[in-house]
């Protein structure tokens, strides 16, 4: 059975991993017939979301300790991740990609990445082991492969332009498909930058998991 | 489109609504052609775990807060739901059904009931309106409807126990089907009671989504 190693980056939409995105893709790794196996980094989130208000709230939370609701408990820290004990690896989206393992969200093109998730992605590319990135989770792809590495973040221009001011190239691409770098073995779909539903955002995840797990 | 409205008690199996249920739950709603509306108490978790060590915290959270992760923020005070306005119910597990809408985690026989979701639940129990229950949230539903309603908590013996000291009669049942009280069109599945991945766990709620959207 394929093995598949799967970065969190907290629990919630505004402040973690999105939820409805991770479920989606533990499932369809499960639907490939494939295992998955949890990290996510252990540091602070840059901040903590009420997610009935929107408002930034005076809390503390943990990305890897609130990452383990989404995993029940079963998620270590992504400093363990071993590259040799994977065939594949997956990133969902939500801005907990974009704040706490990357701070694009805030700083764009000048952005930095957690250097022991950095480290993790560059050992699936370096092993030209394949990596599949969701929603927001892409623009991630550009710190890690070459430049004009292809990859989507759906079809807004300012993130597009975001992208690509990273060193990427993007591709537009609608939620029920994903683009896959086949040179750099990258694949990435739009999910939540898109999908006004869940069942939009599988159609994606799906597709995209299946295919990861097949070229594994 | 149908209309089924979806109580969350948090989200974190130790100490709210199971996640993988509850996005299980929501998808297999859409798949089913029906639209979902999501709801909580507006009250505090009867305690903060932390789901990488398993142990208590000091913190305090909302379960109407912590279920609008889930949620992506559309989700309401479960106070505010009017049965009128909705064809079915339905109810994910995770401890928090048994820890935030009722205490029957603590109490078992003796367990109370949040008042609004109590009067949620009789309202949909009284109108004849299909419920669904998954998981540990069918304790609940002795304290809603009369005496030896039929429903499954899987096959667990002292749980079931505790299922019939509420009043209820339980009916073992497998991972992948449901129990299905005619007389009061309530049901019920085992989802994580018995699930050993989200797969399994998907196997019965989807079953069981689409049987109560297609009697509602």
């Amino acid at each position: 059975m394929k093995k598949v190693a799967v970065i969190l980056s907290g629990s919630g939409v505004f402040d973690g991993a999105e939820i409805h995105e991770s479920v989606l893709a533990l499932h369809a790794i499960e639907k490939a017939n494939a295992s998955w196996h949890c990290f996510a980094p252990n540091v602070e989130q840059l901040h903590v979301i009420n997610h009935l208000t929107g408002e930034v709230t005076e809390e503390k939370r943990n990305v890897l300790v609130e990452a383990a609701r989404i995993a029940r408990g079963n998620i270590e820290d992504v400093a363990k991740l071993n590259v040799d004990d994977f065939d594949a690896l997956l990133l969902p989206g939500g801005f907990g990609a974009a704040k706490n393992l990357t701070d694009f969200a805030l700083k764009g093109a000048e952005c930095s990445i957690n250097a022991h998730v950095a480290s993790a992605c560059r050992a699936f590319a370096e092993a030209l082991k394949p990596a599949g990135y969701l929603c927001i989770a892409p623009a991630i792809i550009p710190l890690i492969y070459p430049e004009n590495v292809k990859a989507t973040i759906g079809n807004d221009i300012d993130t597009a332009a975001g992208y690509n001011a990273l060193g990427g190239q993007h591709v537009d691409c609608p939620v029920d498909d994903y683009v896959f770098d086949e040179q750099h073995k990258v694949l990435s779909t739009p999910a939540y930058m898109l999908a006004e539903n869940i069942s939009q955002a599988a159609s994606g995840i799906d597709k995209l998991v299946a295919k990861l797990v097949a070229i594994a």
